[in-house]
């Protein structure tokens, strides 16, 4: 335990023996001192006035509608499910506009709508569409949701709060808000003591509640765990659930899910007890976690969905409209964070988004810093990462990131070492993300399908090496939980980025060892995605690298041979069971090239390797009896017996196409040559020739100083 | 012959007669008269300045580089191909960058280059790449690349001739120009006197550099034909290539590639021979073409892709950015051009540029007025036509397609009835356009691919019925050509607005019938898409209606009986040997739906008919042995054996989800209890039920006064 935890416990330990904070409403979001200024910011700075022009938007048709608070039937996308968000956001929506324009219609909407979910929820059982194993709620399918619901609602309990009779209170109070605690907090114990996404959802919502209704002994709970020992709740899930770089385990997806809670309750710490400083914990670790969230982007605003993701989010999202007002208003004013508010094209109607919105208008704003780094994982950091390395502007970036983090728990894929390449503001070679439609009730209730865990999480869905069809600790999430890779290098010179990392446990007896780099030569745009995939075991094994690409095959250095007549699944098992084989071409030559062409733009991979390899052409969509996947597709190079295994590519991003004014330019690569010359467990080396010039890259993999050359060896 | 045509021919004979216009240069887009202005405008004017600095930018590298005039020898894509292309566009930029800067280096650029074209011309043999039975070029491997070439170079020519010495002139003349006159008029006779957009290019290339060389026999031979007998040249082009409605047979793709010709050769007339009054040439057609071309377009700008097309092409391109600002400042200057111009982010940097850029930046833009319309085809506009409906604004707006048109000559598809959808800026029941990846040359030389003919073109690829597994005319092109559907109705009502064509030469003994319409009913956003497809033979046939679609099956009334463990081919020939059959479903009912979730929108096909129907889903992609064909998907309606069949769908455009905010609204559709009441050659009647209340559709083929009645009956 660090010195600053000590004293954050000590101070904790002290708060509550006095009174928490006076109560005043309101308090978290939206402050009492703050309200003048913001209403006079929403006539004045054009986000903020925009952002409350849509929520009064959205408040004035909910004050058209009848309050509907059905007894609870559906799962998730269903009537009675769709209705209760809807509720939530109602109540957040007229209490914000309450505040701004003072028109008491507002308050009285939430206070009916509070008063109605009041004469009922006592009388609900636990939700008829819980599933086993899982924890259900009573308004919602899951807890979880529940949460949710209890964290926008109690926001918008105390921005009402002044305007409701102190008998009507009594009963929201009673009726509602302490029967919804005790059911946090007793009925789902364990996910309230979970160090887990849906424990900081519940401890976010006991703990809010326990500010607004004055109960510190809630607070206590939701900051320490239901026996106030620290082994769980809020600090303890800040301690393990980030890592020092402020990564979520789970992945981008999840880390934004799971930032929502616990930056407003951070907030409502901050006001409500701000002895604490409870940004300040673990070396400012909520900031960290915000900023990592925005980094963990692509330029196109989409987090990279590794592990279980939906893809079309961005930093649009909701949970980072919060997360970034609060840290630039709140933590640091970085002039960069104004450029992603200006693309979220809102700011929450708050203390904060005041502060954002009128520094926009002020001109502040700066391009977002996307930057290449190291993202440790782990609670100490020491359990493998993320590199992201980047090159370009923000309008024409690549990106690539490697994956060797660490499982992820249920959400974990079995993709280590995957590697996604980005260009152009679009996805070249991707990950699948989760096999999931959400909220779409026709598909399996929006949950996650079959397919997720029989697809989407298996190794060959992921552009990464399979050994013998099997994936990666044979798709065990409890094996696959005791380890993770380690770094062997991230760093750069004056030519290149690199990442590199290994996995030694995912396969008995095989060593996974991948090098991929964004190198510069003289006079192109454009740099070579330089990857070295080193394989090494003392038996013979066979090794696929699949790449799973977005665009139109358009050449190739061998002629595809194709089954035109019929299909048939790869494998039977891992995922293979759901890849269509297309084309099988097993070459005479150490080396060729694919070329693809995606958004207009040419992606040549040529490759090359000890051996001949067999290259696969693939598409997703076998053994899919409901047709839920998605018809994506790969190439795969392959290696069906061998001991040592070394996949060289280089993927140069070149020329484009017009197909307004139907011009091509650079259709064709100027790389050629591509040679393994030698590789081993020191290091591997590869030469090539790019516009008549002939290079030789060379990996020491046990010399950090020197990890990587580029030599140019005249022509 | 009408009266105009015999007026214009007279004015004709009598102009050859006397000398022509004065020579003065510039004088076609840039005339010598308003140059002054246009260069003000390009300081004043921020659509033209723009315009202009893209131009003088191109023009700058241009410069930089040494001049390149190297021995044809490439196809479409290659080296030489591009290199020829990217003269005459650095000739005509360095011509415009002269005449607005003054600067003769830009003159000279040009001057050298057309010396350098002048020293080889006349040695180069007919291109080592020409095919057979396809005129070859000298420069190109098609003729028509050349005279695209000559159509541009002479308009740089003409802007540059000023600062040529008299000697160079007549180098540049004699050696390039009237060696260029003498191959495009004499080994090219017959694509010179063809009445296809390949004689368009020649003729204008001829006629304005007869204009620009005061030579008046090759413009009198241009407009006139080489016998000078009106029966072929630029006047029966005119006359016979397009219909009384500026329809261009060979569909929006080729209309506009076809109109850049057309409307500069016109300029050119009307700058030298104003008193042909060529823009009000056969009831001012040239306009009417332009604004059909822009008419032939869905809000996202696209062409309609019908028969061979390039897909992603749109009004941006250069053919109508010369047709839009000719349209408006030289024959009637409509306030909605000037949206359309915005959108296309330029002008032409000419008199009629700046005409165009002065009035945006004057306000007086106003939106494009998209219509909804039948457009005749055929010269006399007796040969079918494109019945276009649309309905809601430019931003969300609905478009229904029925193409029953004429085949359109060799890049005609058999694909009659055929129907697009377009809804939300994109696409839902497409049309697969052409199969060709153009200008990739290692996509056989950016030619079309052998599965433009084998699939592309092939009825099955369109959402129209094929029976018996037969292409419509089986696909022969001299039997389509024949025959052109006929239109029932075109028309609305209150409700709805109806297209309905019949074709019954198209299968030997089959009627095909086709009624849709885009129908309104309270209290619904977006109109219903009610299709009512009409079989009718005295045989016994197989009867198929494939729906394109984009998006992903989510839902329908029946567990889809998937191929999960191998894929077959649905046919043999007439495209069905392309398409993987991957799930067919016997449905005991008569009713049933399909949803589609597309661009984060549900729609919802509900279909039923006589007797119950097969339903297939299906994806593109067999027998495709260099992997060209993209993987698209559809369901297919079929019904294995009847003589009388139809095929009743409506299609609900409905709900939306926000991956962003992972909310869902109106995921189900309101529609139900569709029923085929009764149909025959008279008429139909189908009823269903929407959101409680119960409608009858009816269908009076007989009766164009009440051709369809929608009635309420109460519930």
């Amino acid at each position: 335990m660090n010195y600053l935890k000590k004293v954050v416990i000590v101070l904790l330990c002290l708060s509550f023996k006095v009174n928490t904070h006076a109560q005043q409403h309101p308090n978290i979001m939206l402050t009492k001192a703050n309200i003048d200024a913001v209403r006079k910011g929403t006539e004045t700075y054009p986000l903020l006035k925009e952002s409350y022009s849509d929520i009064k938007q959205q408040a004035d048709i909910a004050l058209t509608q009848a309050i509907s608070v059905p007894l609870p039937a559906d799962g998730g996308g269903g009537v009675t499910h769709e209705q209760h968000k809807k509720n939530y956001n109602n109540i957040l929506n007229c209490a914000v506009a309450y505040q701004i324009s003072g028109d008491v219609k507002y308050a009285n909407y939430v206070k009916d709508m509070l008063l109605n979910y009041a004469s009922q929820y006592k009388k609900w059982p636990l939700h008829p569409k819980a599933k086993q194993n899982h924890q259900g709620g009573k308004i919602f399918w899951q807890a979880l949701n529940d949460c949710v619901w209890q964290v926008y609602v109690i926001q918008g309990y105390d921005m009402v709060y002044d305007a409701i009779s102190s008998k009507d209170r009594s009963t929201i109070e009673n009726q509602l808000f302490v029967p919804i605690l005790k059911f946090l907090t007793e009925d789902c114990y364990t996910t309230f003591n979970k160090i887990h996404n849906h424990g900081t959802w519940n401890v976010a919502a006991v703990g809010m509640t326990g500010y607004v209704l004055n109960k510190p002994n809630y607070v206590e709970m939701a900051l320490k765990g239901s026996k106030k020992d620290g082994k769980s709740g809020y600090l303890a899930q800040i301690n393990q659930l980030f890592s020092p770089d402020g990564y979520y385990m789970e992945g981008p997806y999840y880390q934004r899910y799971a930032l929502l809670p616990f930056v407003l309750f951070a907030k409502a710490i901050n006001n409500y007890q701000p002895n604490l400083k409870i940004f300040d914990y673990r070396d400012k670790l909520l900031v960290k976690a915000i900023n990592t969230s925005l980094q963990l982007t692509y330029t196109d605003g989409t987090f990279f969905p590794i592990n279980d993701a939906i893809k079309d989010k961005t930093y649009e999202t909701i949970e980072l409209v919060y997360g970034l007002d609060l840290a630039y208003a709140d933590i640091k004013a970085e002039p960069f964070l104004l450029d992603i508010a200006q693309r979220q094209k809102k700011v929450i109607v708050s203390d904060a988004g005041l502060a954002v919105a009128k520094a926009i208008s002020e001109g502040k704003s700066q391009p977002f810093n996307y930057v290449s780094q190291w993202i440790k994982d782990g609670g100490k950091g020491d359990e493998g990462g993320l590199g992201i390395i980047r090159s370009g502007s923000n309008e024409d970036q690549q990106c690539l990131l490697m994956k060797a983090a660490s499982q992820g728990m249920g959400h974990g894929h079995f993709d280590r070492l995957n590697i996604l390449y980005y260009d152009n503001n679009t996805e070249i070679f991707f990950d699948y993300g989760a096999s999931r439609f959400i909220n779409i009730e026709s598909k399996r209730g929006g949950h996650y399908l079959p397919e997720n865990d029989s697809w989407a999480k298996q190794t060959v869905a992921h552009n990464t090496v399979v050994v013998d069809q099997k994936s990666q600790y044979q798709a065990k999430v409890s094996e696959a939980e005791k380890h993770s890779p380690n770094l062997i290098y991230f760093g750069k010179n004056n030519q290149m980025q690199i990442v590199s990392a290994e996995e030694t446990n995912a396969y008995d007896g095989v060593n996974l060892l991948r090098t991929s780099a964004l190198v510069k030569l003289p006079h192109t745009k454009k740099e070579l995605l330089l990857d070295v995939f080193f394989v090494n075991s003392n038996e013979e094994h066979q090794y696929d690298l699949p790449f799973w690409y977005k665009g139109h095959l358009i050449d190739a250095s061998f002629k595809p041979k194709v089954f035109t007549a019929e299909l048939k699944p790869l494998g039977q098992e891992y995922g293979y069971q759901h890849i269509w084989l297309n084309a099988e071409n097993k070459l005479d030559t150490r080396s060729g090239y694919i070329s693809i062409l995606n958004n207009k733009r040419f992606y040549t991979t040529h490759f090359t390797s000890e051996s001949p390899l067999t290259v696969k052409m693939l598409s997703i969509g076998a053994n899919d009896p409901e047709m839920s996947l998605i018809a994506d597709k790969s190439f795969m190079l392959s290696q069906p017996k061998a001991k040592t295994q070394t996949f060289v590519t280089v993927t140069e991003t070149h020329g484009n196409i017009d197909p307004i004014n139907e011009t091509v330019d650079a259709a064709f690569s100027k790389l050629s040559d591509l040679k393994l010359l030698n590789s081993n467990k020191n290091g591997a080396e590869v030469s090539f020739k790019y516009a008549g010039k002939s290079y030789t890259y060379k990996i020491n993999y046990t010399d950090q100083k020197r990890f990587t050359e580029l030599v140019e060896n005249g022509n």
